[in-house]
């Protein structure tokens, strides 16, 4: 692999991961109602460093390969998604907005897997964790927002 | 040109200058002194568009052509910073981080548009009124910032 191609997906991986550090959850978030299966929230960051390294490494092994045009274009569009959703739900407190963001992001990551796995079933498979973590976030968003109607409609 | 290829790049473009429509010049940027040349609010979303259009087209143009990977790499770096500008200046009001996030911008748009011309100069050409848009963005919130020293300190 190269590693200064690496280094520059996992800029943008840090890039987007940013706002995560910008809108972070505060005292509206812990007064929320939030389903018993809910993360703690240190397992958030180290999570998402894990993932930016696995999106980062398929990023890089696929962009060499002959074929990956759609690979890169739904890398570029899973990266701009993912930095949306925590200035939606934590900057705005748009709980529904933010499933609509979080349900794109989820499409886009489905649309890069599948790109990735066409002309690399590693690079595929590198993001296999992700799509599953994006699927636990959309499901917490979901639940977040069934278990706290006011707050969603007020917001 | 792969139209379908096209709107998903156009798609991340979208998705990044979403946080554009979400996070408004507000109150608290029309109070702040700006320089003579500011540019009108209408002129931003306007050229935003046009720039995305852009954008989108070159990666479009130089996903399929080999030897792309490091202006794809570059591409997703841009478009994962461009969304991050407004959240932080609009949203958090930090003037100064604002800076460093339009100059880390500013150097990913110029990693790409060096990286798309080596693969199709038609590419980097379509980047260069976008490095010259950020120019300007950079020195606005520079000029900004140097006008409202006591907000950019507070903030």
């Amino acid at each position: 692999m190269d590693w200064l191609l690496f280094l520059v997906f996992f800029g943008a991986c840090l890039g987007a991961g940013l706002t995560g550090g910008l809108f972070q959850p505060g005292e509206w978030y812990r007064n929320l109602r939030k389903p018993s299966w809910t993360p703690p929230d240190w397992v958030f960051p180290v999570t998402w460093f894990v993932l930016y390294g696995c999106m980062a490494a398929a990023g890089a092994r696929a962009a060499v390969l002959p074929g990956s045009q759609y690979a890169m274009a739904f890398w570029a569009l899973q990266i701009a998604l993912n930095g949306l959703w925590t200035p939606v739900f934590f900057g705005l407190k748009r709980i529904r907005l933010g499933f609509v963001v979080v349900s794109c992001l989820w499409l886009a990551v489905f649309g890069a897997m599948v790109a990735l796995w066409q002309v690399d079933w590693i690079a595929g498979a590198l993001f296999a964790p992700y799509l599953l973590w994006v699927t636990i976030a959309a499901s917490l968003n979901a639940a977040v927002w069934r278990l706290n109607p006011a707050v969603a409609r007020g917001a």
